[in-house]
């Protein structure tokens, strides 16, 4: 028997209420009931995003709703900033591209966090960019944005701020509305507590401005026609029925809990996994550590993708690597969503034993106790 | 206590054994498990589509895999014929459309098949034509065209014939590379036997050809990226795993009843259905009618909307009714997917109690015997 461990940014564990509603019979998805469901997602997912804006529920990853925020915004030929300080920065830039604009990148070390008078800057050198495109929680570097204070860079200029929200949204905090977020893109699988499948994107009045006088490329993703169906709660094709009403059961949870308690709570195990790693004598690759996902810096000795194997062979516990530049360089242990404090304990117990095997000269237990010191009640 | 009948052209019944798959806990999708999922999914759509295409699996509803065959195929200004006899049809217009390309259209009478006399017409006098994009089963008519003519007439030009197989395949044959179609687009929730959320697009050597040239606007439906992951079995974006899992399962049934025998099976019920129809004194609206729903044209005096409202409150049974022109006028009742004898004898007799309720002159019994007299074993 080896009993398995998903500690990954995306997809996380699901809870067993909503893996139960995944395996209910099918409904027709144009129907109250349907309807019903479509409702009380949306209200949950509102108090989630702390945006009362129009929230759209796509079938897709969240590279649907990041592309939705692109396509629907840009016309060919229009500039827009995309902060790239890691993988999912890079793909803002990349989306942009795909659909005819043009790139003004704020180009930042991996690991670090964009300075908003840098922002500000290029703003102000550029005051024809349509869109700042940021990142929440970057996935690939463990690195949070303070989304408030972009915000307040871009609030009283003509741009949209779009954030990719996808692992940081329902781990740490989220006021849309307060802090001037125009477009909010966010998937199932990361704190949301839900198998891969859906995307969100909530849409503020000022971005609905710009939207409405683009040359638009969208149709699967076109939003003036999500629109019109959304007063409804419909969509214009056919909604992913099972994922949607695990999306109500699983935000529903959310909501009980409190939406203040749960990113509270992902503070709690996000500090507890940064004390473990330092008890162990290793490093955050972050310079601005997000509460969703910690990268842990592995000494050079250490051969990441190996360590990452021996995990997943031996201990049963599915870990992610680095990507592009710090491929076999770092290990991500994610702590969002459906995660209590014996998660975090099991991975970083299981990160002790792995180092050890590995050779690496490591205390067994350190990391452990600290995480312990963190959590315990008190 | 009231059970529940879902008769609809998609959503359809998912069996047990796929509903079981879908609530069971998430796995990583960048792992050997789950590629050894997509790798048994893929290998029994290849036999299902007749292809030994590059099959591709989008996180998404049907709708994506059709954009994905216009977005990657069409350049801006490029013109491309649609057959428009319907609703989905009319949707190819769209699509072509929102990514810039110019329509010619053929326009045909809702409920009839094109003739590909006209479109090798249309072909002849519009040589520059990229694409001809054809309906195997046009869903809001229950109409079947005929691919493998219409590929007759394609083949020899430099056109694409793209199909949207969304509905019908599964419950129609189709053999796409003997039938020399170069796109097939299909989605999960109709003859596949799976929850909404999933599309499936094959891909030709000759429509590469001219996806490698076009100047796309595509990222989330981006054939070329996919491409470069398709060999490892392996997707550009986060799989819905739960959905594909199941995706294994329900073709892994299709593959053991014998997509022959299923294309049959799908054939007899139609049979029994349309023998039921005609025992009602009611008539077909297809002149050309599918093998995966039938569209029953109403009597005047029967009002169509109440009607489908009497079915699902008083008797539990969800049928589809008419769209845009047809509201009212038509129902539609699949059989399509996890379907079987005894689910065609519900929709029946349910359907004969309500034209009784709503004051229409049916013998009671009627429909159903004529639809015992097709399938009975004898």
């Amino acid at each position: 028997m080896q009993k398995r461990y998903l500690v990954t940014p995306g997809p996380s564990p699901v809870p067993q209420e909503v893996l139960l509603e995944m395996g209910r019979e099918i409904i027709h998805h144009r129907t109250p009931e349907f309807r019903g469901y479509i409702a009380r997602a949306t209200e949950n997912l509102q108090k989630i995003f702390g945006a009362e804006n129009d929230t759209f529920i796509f079938a897709s990853s969240g590279t649907g709703a990041m592309e939705a925020a692109v396509s629907n915004v840009l016309s060919a030929g229009d500039r827009a900033i995309a902060i790239r300080g890691g993988k999912f920065g890079e793909r803002w830039g990349e989306l942009v591209e795909a659909f005819g604009g043009q790139v003004i990148p704020l180009d930042i070390e991996w690991g670090t966090a964009p300075d908003p008078q840098e922002v500000k800057r290029l703003l102000d050198e550029n005051p024809d960019a349509k869109v700042v495109y940021a990142t929440l929680c970057e996935t690939s570097t463990a690195t949070a944005t303070d989304v408030e204070a972009l915000g307040e860079v871009v609030k009283d200029t003509p741009a949209l701020l779009a954030v990719d929200g996808i692992s940081g949204v329902g781990a740490m905090e989220m006021r849309a509305d307060d802090w001037n977020v125009d477009l909010l893109a966010v998937g199932s699988q990361k704190a949301l507590m839900l198998p891969p499948g859906l995307a969100f994107l909530s849409v503020s009045e000022k971005a609905w401005k710009v939207i409405e006088k683009a040359e638009r490329r969208a149709y699967y993703f076109d939003l003036l026609a999500a629109r019109k169906k959304l007063k409804d709660n419909d969509t214009p094709y056919t909604g992913a029925v099972s994922l949607v009403r695990a999306l109500a059961v699983a935000t529903d949870m959310i909501v009980a809990e409190g939406v203040d308690n749960v990113v509270a709570r992902h503070r709690t195990l996000a500090g507890a996994m940064r004390a473990a790693v330092k008890a162990l004598g290793l490093e955050l690759l972050s310079k601005s550590p997000a509460d969703a996902v910690t990268a842990i810096l592995l000494p050079d000795e250490v051969d990441g993708a190996a360590l990452k194997d021996r995990l997943e062979e031996e201990y049963g516990v599915t870990v992610a690597g680095g990507q592009a530049q710090l491929k076999g360089k770092i290990l991500r242990l994610a702590h969002m969503g459906y995660m209590a404090e014996f998660d975090v304990i099991t991975a970083v117990s299981a990160l002790e034993m792995a180092l050890a095997d590995a050779g690496y000269d490591v205390k067994l237990g350190a990391g452990v106790a600290a995480a312990e010191k963190a959590l315990a009640r008190g």
